[in-house]
């Protein structure tokens, strides 16, 4: 890892203001931001490392804003089930198993699968967190998690609860020192979990903490029946009605939504990550992404815990939220390359509140940048970077990954997590939680 | 390229009878075909290359049932436009332009694609197929390639003619020498470009041919209302009216389907090629997958051109043509990880009527399979192979690829195609076709 590092001659997606697109920049990272961006031929700082970028594009670090890391250990364990014997009975018994050092390994598999694919800040919701921030600190990844817990009558079953989660931020506070790399949020899990009087409590704890919340909302069809017939109000419209929404979110899901809903999304800028992969797999179905973005929703997206997806690549997320959108309402213009790609990226900043900081190549952003080899045979050829991004590409694309001006990944290396003993782990791991 | 491989203490997805799964085998291959697999510790031949397999996962080879393989020229090309704006005024005039050399450097940059992603056979439908075959024949794949041709009073626009396609699959056997390998059969564009009368010209020169048909059906709703208006019928139908399905026949798409022209499809055992990606993203919609299969109807995969698609990754099919009908019907369970992975080999092998020659670990089939490396981020833990491949797996995780026994890639190395004459040439051709 070098202080400085020069991308030199390689086209730059920056997704700033006019989501323009370098055909050939040099892209100088200087203290871990964005110092330059030039397409002239300065003189080169002979202290930099440097990075040659033909045949490369060089894009903003992916944003994923709803996962359950340490779910890696789940991935392919229980598939095709019907939703609700998939989590009584494999899901929940695995997790009742769960121990820290699951939670670290699983946690660590999962990091290095989404630094591999290009993924530089995510947004996590589990048990054990502070595992997950040991993990996450060790990796030098960017990310914001948030202990899982649900409304305190539920403590018995062995979730987590309410003050546990404060626990979590308040030692979490102390042991960050101040760098901002990670970032400790709320997590109360769903309106069906969290009754009203206890989300009240949340909210109150949220001010007092200056957290952001994450939170699932309106996934399922029955989370919505069920909320209807209680509440008489969507899910929306109750987190709406009891201020929530004066906070700032992450609302993971927001699939089956009524217009009603939309309006007040849009108009109180609530933070949704769109999932669309994992909205599939589990029978969900697909939210209205277009609608939302008509609407001016603010949105980005994300790829759910690798249980129910079952990968963490955001260049699926990016392609599918795109041709679902197309393949649904008969119109092959809505969602275009550039609008996905910005989902990923600029969307994805706006709602962590980091716009300009985070999913954008200029000068004065943070150093969170991937780097793409397009010499590949499904890459060929050169005819538009941005939909070969959107349309072509994997994750299995991305060549080098740096996070607040760290080369944290570099053709097969990396260089702050050891692969071997991670697979290792969490092959062991896997092994005892599903016996 | 030895005559023998042993690939020793594998993981086999074999897609026998009863689909199973060997946990660890050894698999010899000799003179084309798999001679023998076995679980325990035989003698190994002295003069055999042997692969190591432990890390690994052995595949039959994917069946790609429907390309324009030279279209990947114009990948990236045009995307996210009206259809047919994007036929009128971006696809038509660039095909307009294109020459011999083209369709061959457009149909090898393809073939690296298909080969490197573990795709062993597919079939093909554009013009200048002699260079297709040609390009087919040096990369060593399995084909079965169509010459496209509409109805005679079009042949003034620069499309085929019947008789082009004729001359074509003569020639070819004339060339092919009894091989076998590659296969010319006969590609009438769809029923809104061959008229009825012009297709029972076609089924008459099929039966004298003894030729496959490879045809587009029932892709748009335009050409179901198109179809309706003309003829008083759906375009399954009409084809089935007209006799086409006494032949034996592979159907694009198939998208727009009612309950009537599924149960033709079924009873008269129409090759289908389920196309999913594409389908979505010229905004075509979804086809009723779970329907035709509950219908026991005969179902393979297939990418479409990477025009619109954009890649040509088998591995995103299966896992789409699974979520889709999840996500679709409200229902998870629906479509497993094994039926789906099912279709992109045995399913592909039925349409092609080659069911225990291809699509199939066994002694006796074809030898034509790939080898995954499962260490990878994302294919770990081994919970299950199969569901890593289905829902975690992409085209870039295949390591090794073998046809008719002979291995055309390995790690990284193709044998029998140049990579960077094929970049440089295909490269040149799109600059000059989106001029």
């Amino acid at each position: 890892m070098k202080s400085k590092v020069l991308i030199k001659n390689a086209p730059l997606v920056t997704m700033d203001e006019n989501c323009g697109v370098i055909d050939s920049g040099n892209l100088l990272i200087e203290d871990g931001f964005i110092k330059m961006i030039s397409t002239g031929t300065e003189e080169i700082p002979g202290d930099a490392e440097v990075i040659a970028g033909e045949g490369k594009v060089v894009i903003p670090g992916l944003i994923n804003l709803h996962n359950h890391a340490a779910m890696t250990l789940f991935r392919s364990y229980a598939d095709d089930y019907p939703l609700m014997e998939w989590l009584t009975k494999k899901i929940f018994p695995a997790e009742a198993k769960l121990t820290e050092e699951d939670v670290y390994w699983g946690t660590s598999l999962a990091l290095l699968e989404m630094i591999r694919g290009g993924t530089t800040t995510f947004v996590d919701m589990y048990y054990f967190m502070e595992q997950t921030a040991r993990a996450c600190q060790e990796s030098g990844i960017r990310a914001m998690l948030s202990q899982v817990f649900i409304g305190a009558e539920s403590s018995s079953k062995g979730f987590n609860t309410l003050e546990d989660a404060i626990k979590f931020i308040e030692n979490w506070q102390d042991q960050d020192n101040g760098h901002g790399r990670i970032q400790a949020i709320l997590g109360p899990h769903a309106i069906y979990t969290c009754p009203p009087d206890f989300l009240k409590r949340v909210l109150k704890e949220t001010e007092h903490l200056n957290a952001i919340i994450h939170i699932h909302l309106s996934e399922s069809r029955d989370e919505v029946e069920q909320s209807l017939q209680t509440y008489g109000k969507t899910p929306v419209a109750l987190l709406d009605e009891l201020g929530m929404f004066e906070r700032q979110i992450i609302a993971g899901h927001c699939v089956h939504l009524n217009d009603q809903d939309i309006e007040i999304l849009s108009s109180k800028g609530v933070g949704i990550s769109h999932n669309p992969c994992s909205n599939l797999k589990l029978g969900n179905g697909i939210a209205p992404l277009q609608k939302l973005l008509e609407n001016k929703a603010c949105v980005g997206l994300g790829t759910d815990g690798a249980a129910s997806n079952n990968n963490l690549d955001m260049f699926e997320e990016i392609k599918l939220c795109s041709l679902l959108q197309k393949g649904t309402l008969a119109d092959p213009t809505v969602i275009p390359a550039l609008q996905a790609f910005e989902l990923a990226t600029l969307g994805g900043a706006r709602v962590l509140n980091m716009e300009g900081a985070l999913g954008v190549l200029k000068e004065g952003a943070r150093a969170d940048l991937a780097i793409v080899n397009f010499d590949k045979p499904h890459l060929q050829p050169h005819n538009d970077p941005v939909a070969n991004l959107v349309y072509s590409a994997s994750a299995n694309d991305v060549e080098t990954v740096i996070v607040d001006g760290n080369i944290l990944y570099d053709r097969g290396q990396f260089f702050t997590l050891d692969e071997e003993k991670i697979y290792y782990e969490a092959g062991k791991c896997a092994r005892r939680l599903r016996q």
